[in-house]
Parts: structure tokens; sequence; C-alpha cells
């Protein structure tokens, strides 16, 4: 194999294996090419990531070493992304009687869905991840979308039981549109003890259903590391948790007027961008 | 820019926008080099994507043309890959009481989800689909990964009306589990007149909910380009609709001494792999 196939055959392996650990010697065998030539492709992809800023590719030294890409959105690509969702939001014909939001669209767009999800993953590439947790139904693209570039399984809770998912672990919670105790569950096989859970959804009002899927994850012995929002609706009275980042806050929804007061949420200014090695 | 960072860029580029036709004087400009030379590093990609067997570098010629990426697997890892799924399915301890299968692991795995999205992809490569349209809740990881590949949008129909999808179109349906007429519905914007819409959902028994679905693209306006299944379970007595494709077909689950017969389903018979140019 040429030197130049190989590189772009390496580049495709790499890029659909987000956050696996390919050894040296496995590229080596495959293109039947010496070690120092694989290092040499490896420092051009990385560069050319660095270059870019859609991504790492961290070298891990010693025996058991190799290299693995992380997929990591620069601070500038992130800062314009965000732009644009709150632009995005704020189109007045997303307001549905009663304050709601339509954002289907949004959540149903590849464009979108890529952005999103790399663009989170970024902020959690190091928390060790092993699930993506969401519930029912519209969050469930979102974790997929996470999902993906994290390349951990991701689980959805559901409102209630459902015979196609075996035993399940349930909760009760506050929903926050109705202010009903609801109850939501999680199939006993889906998660497994001592894992790190990331909980992500598309909207958060009061926050009941972000807590219901925390006291989940305890329930299953496992850990919260990261509570992540599309976007929030900002009432602070109606708060029943605050420690979350989210993409876009929307302060106001004026139902008379039809406009949507929007801006960037606090996921920008809590996500340390500079991990580049230049 | 060197040549061989080019080549790196150029193949993110491609592969993050399936299906987008991309012009050649737009990587000339971007990377400062001779149409010649960019037209050097497609043939590379092409090549190496055509060795391999898992996309296609398409040549669109005259004014208006460029290039695209369409990924596509070739026949070797289609059938490899519905055999490791057939495998899968049939492990024992997916029964559950009344004859149901727990899938909810396939579906929440990054690395299945990618292969499903793109086996089914290759189906419906040439088939303008303009959306994937799927039913909640666990066809929708399915619909999202097909939709990354085909780069279309995907729409979730609901099983009962939602505040936060405004006017919403439905039609009736019976369940194929309870005999029942049941009702589903999609929100009005979600899909525009005349598009092509392919349908698909995890699991079929009956087939109620796919022609409620075809029903439903019907009434806006629209064309059912396909229907795939991931996994059915064939009872012939019980079809209300046949002409589907599926992944995986279970003929028999046998409760009591824990077995479950499937087989590739006629997905990999249907489906035209000799789209790679030599």
């Amino acid at each position: 194999m040429k030197r130049s196939e190989r590189l772009v055959n390496i580049t495709k392996y790499l890029l659909a294996r987000p956050h696996v650990l390919t050894s040296l010697p496995y590229f080596a065998e495959n293109y039947g090419a010496a070690k120092s030539s694989i290092s040499e492709d490896l420092g051009i992809l990385k560069r050319t990531l660095a270059a870019d800023e859609d991504g790492i590719l961290e070298t891990v030294a010693g025996a058991a070493g190799g290299v693995r890409y992380i997929p990591f959105m620069g601070e500038d690509k992130a800062r314009a992304y965000v732009k644009r969702l709150v632009n995005e939001v704020q189109q007045p014909d997303r307001i549905l009687p009663g304050g709601f939001l339509y954002l289907s669209d949004v959540l149903g767009s590849p464009y979108h869905l890529q952005q999103i999800g790399k663009l989170i993953s970024t902020h959690y590439a190091y928390s060790n991840v092993d699930y993506v947790m969401t519930i029912e139904t519209k969050g469930i693209a979102l974790a997929q979308a996470v999902s993906r570039y994290l390349n951990v399984p991701f689980v959805t809770v559901r409102h209630r039981s459902r015979v196609t998912e075996g035993a399940t672990l349930s909760v009760n919670y506050v929903a926050s549109a109705s202010d009903h105790v609801e109850k939501m569950e999680l199939a006993n096989r889906m998660l497994q003890e001592n894992s790190n859970v990331l909980i992500v959804d598309d909207f958060i009002k009061g926050g009941g259903t972000l807590s219901g899927m925390e006291q989940l994850v305890k329930e299953f012995h496992c850990e919260t590391v990261g509570k992540c929002i599309l976007c929030e609706a900002y009432y602070p009275h109606q708060q029943q948790v605050s420690d979350y980042l989210a993409l876009v806050s929307i302060s106001q929804i004026d139902q008379q007027n039809k406009t949507i007061h929007a801006q960037p949420g606090n996921f920008l200014e809590q996500t340390d961008f500079n991990k580049f090695e230049k």
C-alpha cells in the first residue's frame, strides 16, 4: 500500500473509533509498514486535527500504549456553533401554546446532532463516562449523539413500564409541568454497578426529571459525573437542581409579542478548551 | 499546506458530509492547490474507499459538478455483520415474558448503530430519501443512525399528543399486540409535501404500526420509498404488510426451552451491493 493510501486508511480507521486505544504494532502489521513510518503518519494526523481544532490524537506511551482519537471541538468553533444555536432557538415560530418551544427539527437534524454531540463530548472527554443516560422521548437523539462521540452506550429511562424491558428499577419524581408525583424506570440490566453516568436531556424547566434521573443513578449504585441540557428555561425560583450545564439559556418567552429571549448557557464558560497540544 | 496534510483534511471533510456535493474549486481555493492536485487526492480517497468496500466517492461531471461521499457497505462486510447480529439476537437471555425480546442494549450501542445505520443506508443510498421516519420509542435510535449516513433529517411519530409538538396530523391503526385501534400522530411542520420518506422500526410483529406510518406519509402528501425493520417476528398468518425489508428474521421464540431461532432476513438478498467502481 502506498503512503498516501495508508494515510487515508489510518484517518478513516481512527475517526470511526473515538476513544479507542490502538497499538502502533497493529497498524504496522496491518499495513506492512515500519513503525517509524506509522509514527510519521500519526504525526500528520495529529497536527491536522490540532490545526483544525476538531480533535485530539492522544499518544499513550509504553508497552500497552498506542494512539486514540478524542473528538474535541475548539473554542472558536464551539462559540460560533452556540451562537448559531441561540439564533435558531430564538425563531419566533417556535413558540407553542403554554410557553413551550418546538425543537424537534433541531433534534432530528444530522448537522445539529453532530455539532451538539461533539460539543458535549468535548466537555466530558476526560470524565471517564461509562454510560450516557436520558429520558424518553426527545432526549434520546441527544444521548445518542453524545454516545457516538464518547463511544459508550446510552440508556433510555422510561416513563412507565413496558413489557419489552423485563425487570426494572423505578423511582418517583415531581414532574415540573404538572406538580404531580410521577414514576420513571430503567431496565435492571441496562446499567452495571459502579459505573460513571452522564445525564443529558433536551429541555429543563423545574429540574424534577433531572433529579429523578440522578436518584435512579444512585439506586443502580452508579455515579453521576455530569448533567448537561440542550436548553434551559431559566426561571430561578422554580429550580429544583442547579449544578448542570446548559448550551442555551432562555430567559423569556413572550407569547403575546411572539419573542423569545435566549443566550448562551453556562456550558461555554465551564468548559476547558485548552487541551490541544501544539 | 503539505500534500499529506491536505489528504487527511479532505478525507475528514468528506466523511463528515455524506451525500453532500462539494465542488473541486472549493477544495482548490481552500487549500491553495491546483485542481489537478486535488483530483489526484480525490483519486486516492476513492480507491481507498473502494478497496475497503466501505464507501463510494462519486464524481459528478460538469460545471455544477464535484464529488460526494456515499457511505456504502460491501457485501462481505454486510453478510458478516448480519451474521453477528443474528447471533446476538439468539442469546437466550433476551427472552422476556410474553414472547418479547430484549434489544435495548443493541439499540444503545454506538458500534451496532454505526453498522446498522451504514447497512440500511447502503440499500437506500440512491433512493432520494428526504426524511427517515420512525415511531417512538425504540425506533428512534435506528432512525437517527440511518439519518446520519443518508444525511437527511429524521422525524418521530408519537403515540399520543404532546403539548410540545404544536399542531399534529393523526391516523388510526390496529396495534398488533392488543388488537385495539390506536392513534399515532406527527407534528404538521415535520414533513414537507411531496417528500420521499424511508420508514424504519426496530421490531415488527403484525405490521399494524408500519401500515399506520405508511398511511400517515400519505396524509402528508409524501411517498414511502422504503420500509426497513431491524428484527421481524415472522408468523405468516399475522402479517398486515409484507413488502418491507428486515435485517433479522425470528421464526420461533421458545419460552419453555429458552431458545430463539433467528436467521438473516430478506435485506441481504434484496440489496444490490455491486456499486463499487473498480
